[in-house]
């Protein structure tokens, strides 16, 4: 498959032993993807990682400068196995202290007396970090240089991620068509490989799919020039028609 | 988060621009990491890659040394961006054709002048790669060296790793208790920490939930010795008794 024309890259870093045993099931990565997308921005490369400082500072040393942004997700909580703030620190040799910002906004978060030793470890970052409000729970996520840290828990995620769009500067969005038929794959990888190879700038995914039990297959065409899309979705219909593949949706 | 002393570690490699835009929530992870478990096998990294033959090749040669097995999951099928295999063939220096155990199953499988162009490319593997068999579908995985390659469709994928069990060798299980309990996660943050510095062979994990409305902490605690749960899970219950939070569930 071709590579989309867009030249704006990221990654994900999942954090977190509960995503790599399988008690957890991710449902970021789904999130961040499509909202990034809608940003003009695609999410090239995903690493789910353990909680371990070693594995974070070699990650994110291995994706910073390959990636235009990097979003990790998780570790950011007042528990022992919350490392991610630290291992940024580390990974850009930074100093970890208090984020005096930070700090105030906890401070005021929460009752008086009820600031503790663990609430007050969410307002330790990475010297110089800039802030990504949260407007549920409080504890903001925070940015070092392209690298934007964000909680695991997908519903504060979500709420927080409204911050970042002016922080974010994307390409062209990548569009998208889906065309369902009641088909088997190999019925069409001929000529829908026929297709793809004269359409470079466009990408045709074929996806087989099992709904009410019936089996058929989603042929997504991706690219950031919606003409292109069109001229290749109609080279497709017509081998369709052609075939007698029937058409399901589109 | 001490790491638990287990030693066989694993890595899933997910290939598949749809679960990386988002269309398609992955759940191999969740699977494959649960059931590789009860095999004493640890997956301790997951990375989502593009279809895109440079990706594939320079993952696999990344993590084909770092780890005792390797899986990977999606692009063995007929259509012309399914390229897994020819991909793991150039990463392994080996020629990629058809497999004739795979070819004569595949033929079988089909009705007498259905088995196309499209069918017969599943066909085509690394040179010397051992078959994983699939009772579902009929088209095979297969094995090099280290590295076991599924297909990406979960149903799929679930009824093909039985073929597998006798062909891993696993470490000790890793073990888990859970306790879930009624409070937030500060609150339980520096007492969490003194248990976790006590026992360095044990993992314990806090992970924050919201279930029927109701704010709650699970506490995971992970090792391969039972022995080592019981102490700590005692440990634990006692400062939580000793500090009055409710035990929900265990």
């Amino acid at each position: 498959m071709n590579k989309a024309n867009t030249k704006v890259h990221a990654t994900i870093i999942i954090i977190g032993n509960e995503i790599l045993s399988g008690r957890t099931q991710d449902v970021n990565v789904s999130f961040l993807s499509k909202w990034l997308n809608d940003l003009g921005v695609r999410v090239s490369e995903v690493r789910i990682i353990e909680d371990n400082e070693e594995d974070i500072v070699r990650c994110i040393n291995e994706v910073k400068n390959k990636f235009k942004y990097v979003f990790t997700t998780g570790g950011i909580g007042p528990t022992h196995d919350d490392i991610t703030s630290k291992s940024i620190a580390k990974a850009f040799n930074l100093k970890y202290g208090f984020h005096k910002e930070a700090y105030v906004i906890l401070e005021k978060y929460y009752k008086s007396g009820e600031f503790n030793e663990g609430r007050q470890k969410m307002a330790k970052m990475p010297e110089g970090a800039s802030l990504i409000y949260n407007p549920s729970s409080g504890a903001p996520g925070f940015v070092v240089e392209n690298v934007f840290c964000l909680p695991g828990v997908p519903s504060i995620l979500k709420s927080m991620v409204d911050d970042l769009k002016n922080k974010i500067i994307g390409g062209k969005k990548i569009l998208s068509e889906t065309i369902s038929i009641q088909t088997v794959e190999s019925e069409i990888s001929k000529s829908l490989e026929e297709v793809q190879k004269e359409f470079k700038n466009v990408e045709i995914g074929s996806y087989p799919f099992f709904r009410l039990g019936k089996i058929g297959v989603s042929i997504v065409i991706r690219s950031d020039e919606k003409k292109q899309i069109d001229v290749c979705s109609k080279k497709i219909i017509n081998f369709l028609k052609k075939e007698k593949i029937r058409i399901i949706e589109r």
